[in-house]
């Protein structure tokens, strides 16, 4: 084992709670050394960490589907890594992890926490390192089960997706696309749009920075027999337009409302959601969570599908952990481009 | 058959769209005389007609799930009545019939309208007249599907209902404590709260008249162990208040929204709509007419409960057909104290 306790360990700490965009006075930059693991415990270098819209969330204090980020915490981050010290049979150095990192460099996991740290090995076999934090992590288990178990898209229908170009967008609508359904997506700018269609294959993409009425326009032309499924990543306007134009007994799996995260004032609810009844429809919301025990199952089949070029995927890297506040709010302007990774060390 | 031609058919009809809520330069007071029917058709006297929130959104221009009342058209309305001639075998003068009556004193259908018309022979050996209008009738129907196939409620857990004290709030409270729930209803006013505890069972009745927080406190007092089923006859303010107290895997019925049918702003959607996500909980529109093939099934079950006193029903009974503008009001006031029944003719 190498001397470990020369190392340091660089971490950013959630300062403050934010109140809107998250600023610089919100994050701690520290420096502590790296500690020892214990008997049957591993020690693991953060290679790439995952920058998620829900980060946003979990900065908030309340009640939620897991506690806030405590105030002077590590900030909470899943990654990818690699195991530089192991006194465990079941891990050997060089092995590559998936786990909650946070965000920082270095992160020592005792025996007991394996399971809270959300400890699995990972196959490069089967996909990159950043394909691992897109779709074969949390996003594209986000997508194929809010979009399978959720959703349930049968051949022929209408599939629509907002952040499109985006972790969960890419998945859901690739998925939907191999299940044989029309789908549009909705992302912000031209580039977006055309990757989405030209890459992906979607039938269309609406450019919802393309004016005040692009998004109920572009339903409208690319939605010609309504909506059937909707996998709703950004809510506001956008979900009102697409309620406007769903059919009987769609389904809307509420994802992620990205255009509220940083309100100052409150959420604005769905003007439209009587379109639920009169469509008999239905809104229903997905955290990824509930779907551990078959990870393993829609990492395999999508494994196969990177392989044999049927799905394809994009991450947008940025690089050095000290860039890690600028990063994260890419992901409100909707700046980043494909699933946004944040490269903490090239191994 | 009686000189039919004698009599004179009363009639209400729309003259123009509200604004708001109707007033009376929206309705047309208009005479004809009775039609005969012709072969295989039938003449109906109405005895007395079902005034439903439903029917301020068929006076409103625009796609639902039936097409506006035309204006100068005979409004809608739902009603028993009695056979008074018959050129049909099926059909004796002296049945008594549910149908489509409008809101008028008579109604010839012929035979190829009798689908169309919904006419169905009720067995008042099962339930008074009114009770055909109430938990027999459309609002027990709503009540029923909406809560068993959409709610889908299990014993123990919570549910909770809007517009305790009406038509439909009385048989989905009831239904739920048939079914081993907790049940909590929000009605306006102490009367209504009392009688839907002492009389109907329900566990409390929240009454939202009697101050701001008067909802989320009850809710809270109430529902110690969070809310699974919400059946929302209201929308609005009382609909988000719920929804920041639903448990993981909650199921909202999305039946009506009185709070928001005479809005002359746009619809206040729920501000607290990504509850459903946190909670993976799901909210569902239901529309009565899709159970229409199982109606025997929920009238020949409740009916027993009727017989056996497992269930109850109160009806807010206003006589003379003249008096529908100001009876159909009464429904947005929160008035009417039971199921609103406009009393046409004595038999």
């Amino acid at each position: 084992m190498p001397t470990l306790t020369a190392l340091t360990n660089h971490q950013i700490r959630l300062a403050s709670r934010p109140v809107g965009l998250p600023t610089p006075a919100n994050w701690q930059f520290t420096d502590e050394p790296v500690q020892q693991p214990g008997e049957g415990g591993v020690l693991l270098k953060t290679l790439a960490l995952s920058l998620d819209p829900a980060m946003r969330g979990w900065m908030n204090e309340g009640k939620s589907y897991i506690p806030p980020v405590g105030i002077g915490e590590v900030m909470r981050a899943g990654g990818v890594g690699v195991v530089i010290a192991s006194n465990n049979p079941a891990y050997a150095v060089g092995d590559h992890v998936s786990a909650g990192f946070g965000v920082q460099e270095y992160l020592t996991l005792e025996n007991a926490d394996f399971k809270r740290g959300g400890l699995v090995k990972i196959d490069l076999g089967m996909g990159s390192l950043t394909q691992w934090l897109n779709v074969l992590g949390m996003p594209g288990m986000t997508g194929y089960f809010g979009l399978m178990d959720v959703g349930q898209p049968k051949a022929g229908e209408t599939v629509v997706v907002s952040g499109a170009a985006g972790a969960v967008g890419q998945t859901v609508g690739q998925m939907a696309k191999l299940k044989d359904c029309r789908v549009v997506g909705i992302a912000g700018g031209a580039a977006k749009c055309d990757w989405v269609v030209k890459e992906l294959g979607f039938d269309a993409c609406i450019d919802y920075k393309a004016g005040p009425s692009a998004v109920r326009d572009g339903l409208k032309e690319h939605c010609p027999t309504g909506v059937d499924v909707y996998f709703d990543n950004v809510g506001g306007e956008i979900l009102d337009a697409v309620l406007a134009r769903i059919n009987r007994s769609a389904r809307i799996i509420i994802c992620g409302a990205i255009s509220q995260y940083n309100n100052t004032t409150a959420v604005q609810g769905p003007k439209n959601y009587l379109s639920l009844l009169v469509n008999r429809a239905r809104m229903e919301g997905i955290v990824v969570f509930d779907y551990a025990d078959r990870y393993h199952l829609a990492v395999a089949e999508m494994a196969d599908y990177l392989k044999s070029g049927k799905m394809k995927s994009k991450e947008d890297v940025v690089t050095g952990l000290n860039n890690f506040p600028e990063a994260l709010n890419k992901l409100f302007s909707g700046e980043n481009f494909g699933k946004l990774v944040l490269e903490v060390a090239a191994n």
